[in-house]
């Protein structure tokens, strides 16, 4: 009987996280000041960013150690299991052995608390008392609620208006876990103000929501403001992921040819990808190869631009350099909800660009077809974000089938799917539908980019 | 730093299942056909369940061997973990040692695969092609779903209909896994094409769909009909929880002074508690006490009366002997839908009756300020049929605090609450209210039986 399942014992989690910045090739290249162009400097970030979490965003120490109070909360849900899957095996045909990490076994059910709770607890370290934070359909607000009520810490999560009426249940679980969410655009900042003054019926958008939340932690001294993927310490609190996938693979006496995660900002990706990738650069494992999966919907790496932009919408941050679809992109309405951003994390942008890294563009029902077979065989109703890393995965393991070829598949499923039912219903009724992104609509959005920002 | 979770190795999970009925100290009481109030034969239940069910339900070996294609299926989810409650434990400020057995873990994400799986695998290799069976809210309909599509066997769910359409994604759930989900009444059967002609929009209801799900599987030589809770061979699957959890406390170095469970159908229950209870028969430990818990607002247990009566309103089955509050007892539509049964299992009723076990009855408004706490601290949104057992866990642990007592509590987590979150949007609304079930209500469906079954 193969075995199904590689549990790690608490006490053999990763101690410390695993910083890339330490043996990537090329340096990482700097944000800047918008205003200026000139890179910017850690102590502009101070006034919404504590330091203990700046020093992280710029180090080049190859591990930094988890504090041990960090550790006794991440115990009360990792290690997270490795799971080789063999049904789906069996069903494809396959010679390829697949495995997956999955990280819905969290009380939020995915990735997000990995970086919720070290955010929390340095905050918290630096009498912070307060953090705001945006949300679109509710992950990324549930991770930081729990992480905030268990560092004693309270929590705003500014929630974009139309979810917070259409999609309650995240909502219902951040109020379970002590938080206060406002529909955004709200009366509590000047830009919701402004926006409502506006349109009275608003019914916001995620740069709305971000704005609102940053301006939060500039009015408020005891206020920080938290933002759940995308900067590089926040990919380096998920490598948790890969490091113990890493271990998990040692005890199943096996490594991996090939490791695939999807891509929204990149902190899920990341945190899978970057310790293989390590190995890589460091020369202590040859061949291996990394496929990041992004919407067909939203195709930031396969059809976007590697330059310069914002990472919001209402231009408040500095410049980043990324592969980006415009910050005035507006990606159609895939039910992959944590997929839909303009840019990437610049980090996973430059090993793209450098030949690191592979990325892949795949359509929302063929991802759901995927989810359909792996929960007939696996079990595990996978979220819509999961499953574009499952849809590749499934696709790598045909190919070794076509080609009679074994070879060791990892793929990264970042969550379970029990509150995107409604996405599955519509599937199964056959109302999904693929989108058609024209090329000319990220040109256009492109373009817009060539008057403030034609120097990037 | 106290250990956390408590994990076992797939290797380590049970391979055989503890038969209570091995060592209970006084036999089991008959089960009587309604006719004759005759004890039924084995052979009388041949046409719905197969042999290797049957023989279990009345088999008085110890252990029972899991067979192996069962073991195999059990290992995508199995050995679920023993956690400490340490955080809650700190909140409370109590000396108590709160331990819970989490079975959320589970693809479906409460305990009820435990015994699908085998259901499955007895009416696979007994050449059945398809089953058939009734569910309320779809929990254990998606359970039987999930194990016939593992099995390769057809799976028709009987779903009562509000539920069908006010609860949609339970019966989305099912439809992922491959089942046909039929909204009951139905006009597929004769019982649903007489209760539509008598009222075309008709609610359905349990008994409705145990009748028509039971009614299926007469009419087809093909097809079998499963019970999801109650049937002693149903108890007898569910005890890898509780055999699991005997070896997590030696890995603990601990053992429970008192184990809690929730009580609808009595599966959940009986598979934690029994292994405990069969340590204390054989007098191998001593001092335990086991507290199963009900709502206040269906108390088989604690207000019902102890004797024969039906397991389902349409009197279709046997008579049997245990704690019922009648069968024409319609509960107060509490969001613990697991929990709102009229009857309990023979077995737990028995050892209720004979002292063994202690029944316990809360109102819901606890259980959803425990199940609160709880979300604050261990981070898990529970199910509101477990939130019964964690209230209990939390006054033992309050008293052990009163008195200054060390003492170690293991209660069942049988299941998240993921898909319940409208339930928590009442409770934080504080629309949530307790149901008064005044005395004369019981006495009036118990009289009820006083006809027909005045014998009992």
């Amino acid at each position: 009987m193969t075995e199904r399942r590689f549990l790690l014992p608490d006490r053999e989690m990763p101690t410390a996280w695993y910083n890339v910045l330490a043996d990537m090739p090329s340096p990482p290249v700097p944000f800047l000041n918008p205003a200026t162009r000139e890179p910017i400097s850690p102590d502009m970030l101070t006034p919404i960013f504590p330091m203990g979490l700046i020093e992280q965003e710029v180090s080049t120490q190859r591990w930094i150690d988890i504090p041990g109070e960090v550790i006794d909360v991440l115990h009360q849900y990792r290690p997270s299991p490795l799971h080789r899957a063999v049904r789906l095996e069996r069903a494809l045909g396959t010679p390829a052995r697949i495995y997956y990490k999955y990280e819905g076994v969290s009380p939020t059910g995915s990735h997000k608390p990995n970086t919720a709770i070290p955010q929390a607890y340095y905050n918290k370290q630096a009498g912070v008392k307060r953090i705001s934070t945006e949300t679109g359909a509710g992950q990324w607000g549930c991770a930081l609620s729990l992480a905030c009520q268990w560092f004693g810490l309270e929590c705003t999560v500014y929630m974009v208006k139309v979810s917070y009426f259409q999609k309650p249940y995240r909502r219902t679980l951040m109020r379970m876990w002590g938080s206060e969410v406002l529909p955004s655009p709200s009366d509590r900042t000047q830009s919701g103000r402004d926006a409502l003054a506006k349109d009275p019926d608003s019914l916001g958008s995620l740069g709305m929501a971000v704005s609102e939340a940053v301006e939060d932690a500039f009015q408020h001294a005891d206020t920080n403001y938290s933002l759940g993927s995308f900067l590089n310490h926040v990919l380096m609190h998920q490598t948790v992921i890969g490091l113990e996938a890493q271990q998990q693979f040692k005890m199943a006496g096996d490594y991996p040819d090939v490791v695939i995660g999807c891509c929204g900002g990149g902190s899920n990706f990341g945190g899978l990808t970057f310790p293989f990738l390590g190995e890589k650069f460091r020369g202590e494992k040859q061949g291996i190869r990394i496929l990041g999966v992004e919407p067909a919907a939203c195709p930031s790496m396969t059809k976007g631009a590697y330059r310069y932009d914002f990472i919001d919408v209402a231009k408040l941050t500095p410049l980043v350099k990324m592969h980006t679809l415009g910050h005035t992109f507006m990606p159609p309405g895939i039910h992959a909800g944590g997929l839909r951003y303009h840019g990437m994390s610049p980090l996973v942008s430059q090993f793209v660009e450098e030949g690191h890294v592979q990325p892949v563009a795949v359509p929302q029902v063929a991802c759901f077809q995927a989810a359909e077979l792996f929960a007939k065989t696996e079990g595990i109703i996978v979220a819509p974000e999961s499953s574009h890393a499952l849809r590749v995965a499934v696709d790598e393991a045909l190919k070794a089938k076509a080609e009679n070829r074994e070879t060791a598949i990892l793929f990264g499923l970042s969550g379970h799917g029990f509150l995107d039912l409604g996405a599955y219903e519509s599937y199964l009724d056959g109302s999904l539908v693929d989108y058609e992104l024209p090329d000319e609509q990220i040109k256009a959005t492109l373009a817009e980019l060539d008057g403030d920002l034609s120097f990037a």
